[in-house]
């Protein structure tokens, strides 16, 4: 598959373009804010666009035309206020769907947060941030694009494990930056994960397994 | 009609209960945020509830139920921050939907912003608020409900004219909040406003001719 990464320079998102750079089945593009980050990644022999999340549909569609499918792990991050949430997190991840609809990239991965479909488990200082993604879920699930809404746990940047727990079985806990990029490359083309959403943490269960048994 | 006012202590919310109030033909009940603000209702013989867009789907239910139509014009206000916005004027919007779907109140009045619908209009400093608008107005586009959004242009305090133009004739202007009030309520049971958003500003037509020629 021709793979777009949006947000490929953030922690989860370098592990992902990695991956897929070195991968047999796929190839992947990667799309990144800034032109210093896009120059970088060329140097490294990876394709790479510069394309704002705060721009047009029509600036984004550009950018992934092509693809058979996106990867959306773009976040505004824990320095910017609750304003970039609103404008990254939401609008630029819904800007994201109109535009592979409008070009047709018809398999889109979103990466969520653990349990942002469950309102009543939103801690305080946190609930602006998962408005946000909740809603980009709601928007993506309503779109008529393939999805899988990926929402893991509390981030960690240990050595992966390569185990895994998801679904209803998956009780908070963390999981490692890099398993959860192997867990979005391994939804790419696995049918089971097609217009799913589920939890993602650390457990006991190799990937293709814990992916395959999803209910 | 029984009509629940969300937002109700709001400079527009308390036209709009006024007017209602007044009415042969509606009956109304405030929603408000603070015990206080009921109490003050109260001895203005106005039925007031107190309830919280911060709190749950099934305690806005109870806020609602037994009513035939909600007008929603609650808003976090320019003086809180985008997390606010995230959680009112976002969140706090889908959730009465939630509720009104919940336990049958199907017509549903949404005060939204000028060109909510429009991101290329979105001025820089205000593309938070019109975030949220546009994805309540989107969210209510599609729950099913019999919903009416109305996009007012800029809010004055001056006295009413009743005059209004609205839809693709409304240009970017203002209006008094006291016809947007009056707008709101000629809507409740006026068909041709069903499932349909528009702009609404002070203009040239009676305010039953605009909406009866809607396009």
């Amino acid at each position: 598959m021709k793979v777009v990464v949006i947000g490929a320079n953030g922690q989860i998102g370098q592990h992902v373009v990695k991956e897929l750079q070195q991968s047999d089945t796929h190839s992947v593009t990667a799309v990144v804010r800034k032109e210093e980050q896009a120059e970088k990644l060329k140097v490294n022999n990876i394709q790479a666009i510069v394309a704002d999340l705060e721009g047009t549909v029509e600036d984004l569609a550009k950018a992934i035309s092509g693809a058979d499918a996106l990867v959306f792990i773009a976040g505004s991050g824990g320095n910017t206020g609750p304003d970039k949430t609103l404008l990254i997190d939401l609008d630029g991840a819904v800007k994201t769907m109109e535009a592979a609809k409008q070009v047709g990239v018809d398999r889109y991965i979103m990466v969520s947060a653990f349990d942002a479909d469950k309102r009543q488990t939103w801690n305080e200082g946190i609930r602006p941030y998962y408005v946000a993604k909740h809603y980009a879920d709601r928007l993506l699930e309503a779109s008529g694009l393939n999805y899988t809404i990926v929402r893991p746990g509390g981030l960690v940047n240990k050595p992966s494990i390569r185990k895994i727990t998801v679904g209803v079985e998956a009780k908070p806990s963390t999981i490692t930056r890099e398993d959860v990029a192997h867990t979005l490359i391994a939804t790419l083309e696995n049918k089971k994960t097609y217009r799913r959403a589920f939890n993602l943490v650390n457990g006991e269960h190799s990937i293709e397994t814990a992916l395959n048994n999803l209910d």
